[in-house]
């Protein structure tokens, strides 16, 4: 499932009206006015981010100078509906066990944290729209077939999204450094959204308050800090290793409730 | 502390002399005779690799043509010597915890590894000498400062490094796909090194029989494999919630073992 380019303007017209949640980027040629000023509209629309190149930008980026001033980037594979992703759950009779990505930029750290949750069980992977890097070739290499099992949601506002969460029964928890109850002190095994924060700047202040429960992973070391995809592997372990049928482990984790 | 390059003749003599463990690599002018071909006897002597190469590679990779037909790759941190790496854990009255690594070639995927180790409180990595990429400067930079803080030995035959640990009164438990006993159900609190194997192959079967112990992460999902940054994670972050004072958490991993 390659990363595509659509150019041309009937091509990225079509494209924007009948699967706008597909492009993640579109590339225009500077002071482009008429019909691409209408494309640069109708993207912003959308929520898809729009950036502004030179004609031999674009013919770089094209693969060809047949591009007529406008090329889009789209997905290396299909997003899903939020609401799709909340009934996955239900449908398979298990907790639901979701991550939410706030902003994270690096393609290889997405993609390792696609293919961590889908490997401990996840059903889903919610995304923020802007400042965040889309379902691109990298991430999907990085996911290693990830991306073909594990349905992804990208939302525009992702403290909105997660108080949609919350309504459907969900808990949050929030990955943060230092701050919060140690992940093996939580009961993790009822329905629950893991959010993590980029690899920079952890999760935005407004995030963190949208979450029901703020999780620390204890650090011994001097070092002091685990990037997003090596947190997101703890975290969705945790919730495996508590949920799994291992007499010993459950119990533990019932007498935490 | 950046990787570095050491070129001319007598200071890579001086170099291989002096400090062989630091020489990742040594490039020579191909048909190479005389001085150049006492300089690799010494690294083959040292067991430091060395390949041949074209006066203007040589150039290229020196950043100059005053190389006299030699150029060394020196790792971006000192190693260590096994014996010092097993007396860490004795002089800080910790049981010992060591992270073996058989052939991991990805820097980024050995840096996280690094970083993770260092996090979660590991004393020491042990890697392989041959097809194992060094403590390059991309390795450094994926562990972010760990390099300054957790000492790494590098070792021509695995399995006589694990038999040296195994002296020591250190368990050797083997990370392996599927045929292990699940991490959860092992008691990790007593002396003990982590064996991660390669990216593609896993552990060597050779590596894999000196193991005390072969351990599973149990998983759920369609993809069914972790990349050996995210399984290191798993199995450090396992180890140090183990052993924390976290008292039912202790409860569990006495009553395992």
């Amino acid at each position: 499932m390659p990363e595509g380019r659509i150019y041309g303007r009937n091509p990225v017209l079509e494209l924007l009206r009948a699967h706008g949640r597909r492009a993640d980027e579109i590339a225009v040629l500077a002071g482009a006015r008429g019909p691409l000023a209408e494309i640069v509209a109708l993207a912003r629309r959308a929520g898809v981010k729009v950036s502004y190149r030179t004609r031999e930008q674009l013919t770089a980026i094209a693969g060809t100078d047949h591009h007529q001033g406008v090329v889009a980037r789209v997905a290396s594979a299909e997003y899903v509906d939020l609401g799709a992703l909340l009934e996955i759950p239900g449908a398979r009779k298990e907790a639901a066990f979701f991550v939410a990505l706030d902003q994270v930029q690096d393609p290889r750290n997405f993609g390792a944290v696609l293919r961590t949750a889908e490997v401990f069980g996840a059903h889903g992977v919610i995304v923020t729209k802007h400042h965040q890097v889309g379902l691109t070739d990298a991430a999907a290499r990085a996911a290693m077939g990830a991306v073909e099992y594990l349905p992804v949601a990208r939302e525009t506002n992702l403290v909105n999204a997660l108080e949609i969460v919350k309504k459907a029964g969900v808990w949050v928890y929030g990955g943060v450094a230092g701050a919060g109850v140690p992940v093996w002190g939580a009961d993790l095994t009822g329905p629950l959204c893991l959010v993590l924060g980029s690899e920079g700047g952890g999760l935005r202040p407004l995030v963190a308050q949208a979450c029901d429960v703020l999780l620390t992973i204890p650090m011994r070391g001097k070092v002091g800090s685990l990037n997003v995809a090596a947190a997101g592997a703890v975290l969705c372990y945790e919730v495996a290793r508590q949920r799994s049928s291992g007499g010993k482990v459950l119990d533990l984790s019932k007498s935490q409730a």
